[in-house]
């Protein structure tokens, strides 16, 4: 078993990575909440009949009492109404501020019911157990935990750590391939923006067979850099910006698409290879390295464009969470594995994307 | 002009008291949140029309862009519905990270703005400006924001310090009187729990007169005691649980009357009494302290007494969120001027209040 422990000063968890982690979830998540009587489980329509009586039973017997709660899956389960819903649930449930919450699903889930954990009775413990790619590599660790509002994605929400993220790769059998794709565009971020090298292994083994056999070391290499990212900048004030490689315009994008038509895994695989772009445009990034970003992606079948009227582009700047003001801090490629972010009056940013 | 400051590692904030703040408020926020450009002022139907002509040309002055809010007075405003409206409002009010929230109002709006401050785009700035004498004493300080849910009251919530808290006593002469009283009641659970010195103080001053006559005093030495604790114990865990004296045996008393019949002053007044008679038959409160808080409670037109049916006690005992399994803290008096918390069985409890 691999383990990686996010070392937050008084709030330190751990990261458990094993094939077949799930059937013996029970005991793990005893040790990470030892006080806790209910666990209060939510999942989504498409994981919970997967998985449910493989983990509930798995639950029980390590000594908890347990409920499961089903939303319905998709992005639209990430919303007030639900939200709501969940509160009244966990209440149902007679759950105590002892208690402790499990997300079992992809980020939609883990967002959702990470949100309803922290502010249930002001906060109860979350265990996560991520069981796409996406969620694996990136929403599982960290503690952001959100809902969509009408205006966009993510803005409303909190940063709640979990005590506990269980990760079990044999999960991932279950996606269909453009699901694994968008979780390796987060992937192949994480070598864009933090590690040449991991950069280049990828890109010797491009398909999903050839990162399936090695996948514990690809979850246990994204989840270290992010670990790494996450303990020096909780809330997100600086360096964890760089995680945003992409995802400025890759939320364009999204928006471009009505939230349907793209994936967030390939709008940012698509903000990815633009923003490389827009770097070798502005002379920070090398020629060449948006190519090598775009002909990786497509190994996976991700887009490498997106078309996006100048109006979706104008949207997304003005109103994304990150900009303060009259600027907003693009994340740039210095190199193929070093990101900074680099502040750009919003005006240049469009006149540039145009 | 009073100043106390909530001493909290990395977020101190002050408590600014003096009457006609309301028209400086401008100047005192500038100070609190520097690189704010907008405020998104939150109010209520009965609060709004008193005040915000006076706060927001002092907010515009001050070079602030102003948005203001108004949802409907009442409790029945600190609910699922109104806070994701309230999370639309302020995207629609293009709110920044940088930009702050302001709580212009009583307990439900400083509660309902709060949690939404705490949670649109993941927490931005808060100012309290609190119009009640029950909010100016306690719900403004500290940081606990909440609505209620099916089950109870401030069932959904987080913990969310305030940059700055502005308390206006000149306000407090809009208040009819039994707004006042509420707000003394929990004036008066200050002196019994913390302070024998100011209880006599108070029991010296029994009426509505005499405490305005002195009323810069009253909310520094009330605000002083919450400061203390909160700096102590901000998760409430510990100490902070000592502010809940009568709050327990409150909730069962609002329960009883759907929270329509009773206020949440009345009810923690008749709570207080019937904790300090709980006390007394368990040989850890003198006999007469019962007596002599009905007295001064009775002096501002505050029940002692409130009918309840077993089944509300056991429904507030079961379902009070301080609750962790079968046992309950009760809060409890040593002596008049002390209070301690007093671990039971939930089971014996309710035995000993039939």
């Amino acid at each position: 078993m691999k383990r990686l422990t996010v070392d937050l000063p008084g709030r330190a968890y751990d990261i458990l990575i094993e094939r077949g982690l799930l059937s013996r979830a029970g005991e793990l998540c005893r040790a990470a909440v030892p006080k806790a009587c209910r666990l209060f489980v939510v999942t989504d329509s498409h994981v919970g009949p997967l998985y449910l009586d493989r983990l509930l039973p798995s639950l029980e017997r390590a000594g908890f009492e347990t409920a499961a709660y089903t939303v319905p899956a998709g992005e639209g389960a990430k919303c007030a109404q639900q939200l709501s819903s969940l509160w009244e649930a966990m209440m149902d449930a007679r759950l105590t501020r002892t208690d402790a919450v499990v997300a079992l699903g992809g980020g939609v889930v883990g967002d959702l019911a990470g949100f309803a954990a922290a502010t249930i009775l002001r906060g109860v413990d979350l265990i996560q157990i991520p069981t796409t790619l996406l969620s694996q590599v990136d929403s599982s660790v960290g503690g952001k935990v959100a809902i969509d509002l009408a205006h966009g994605k993510n803005l409303a929400g909190t940063f709640w750590q979990p005590r506990l993220v269980l990760m079990d790769p044999a999960v991932l059998g279950t996606l269909d391939d453009s699901t694994f794709a968008d979780g390796m565009a987060e992937v192949i971020k994480y070598g864009c923006i933090k590690d040449a090298a991991f950069l280049s292994w990828l890109e010797q083994r491009p398909s999903r067979r050839e990162i399936m056999e090695e996948i514990e070391h690809v979850l246990y290499t994204c989840c270290d850099m992010k670990r790494a990212v996450v303990i020096k900048d909780e809330r997100d004030t600086g360096e964890r910006m760089l995680l945003n490689f992409g995802h400025t315009l890759g939320h364009a994008y999204e928006l471009a698409g009505h939230y349907e038509k793209w994936t967030h895994g390939q709008a940012v695989a698509a903000g990815m290879v633009k923003a490389a772009a827009l770097g070798t445009a502005l002379g920070i990034t090398p020629a060449g390295v948006a190519e090598r970003i775009a002909a990786l992606l497509g190994c996976f079948g991700l887009p490498v464009a997106i078309p996006c009227a100048r109006e979706d582009y104008t949207a997304a700047i003005g109103l994304d969470k990150k900009g303060a003001g009259g600027s907003i801090s693009v994340i740039l490629l210095e190199q193929a594995g070093k990101a900074i972010a680099y502040p750009m009056e919003k005006s240049r940013l469009l006149e540039e994307l145009a």
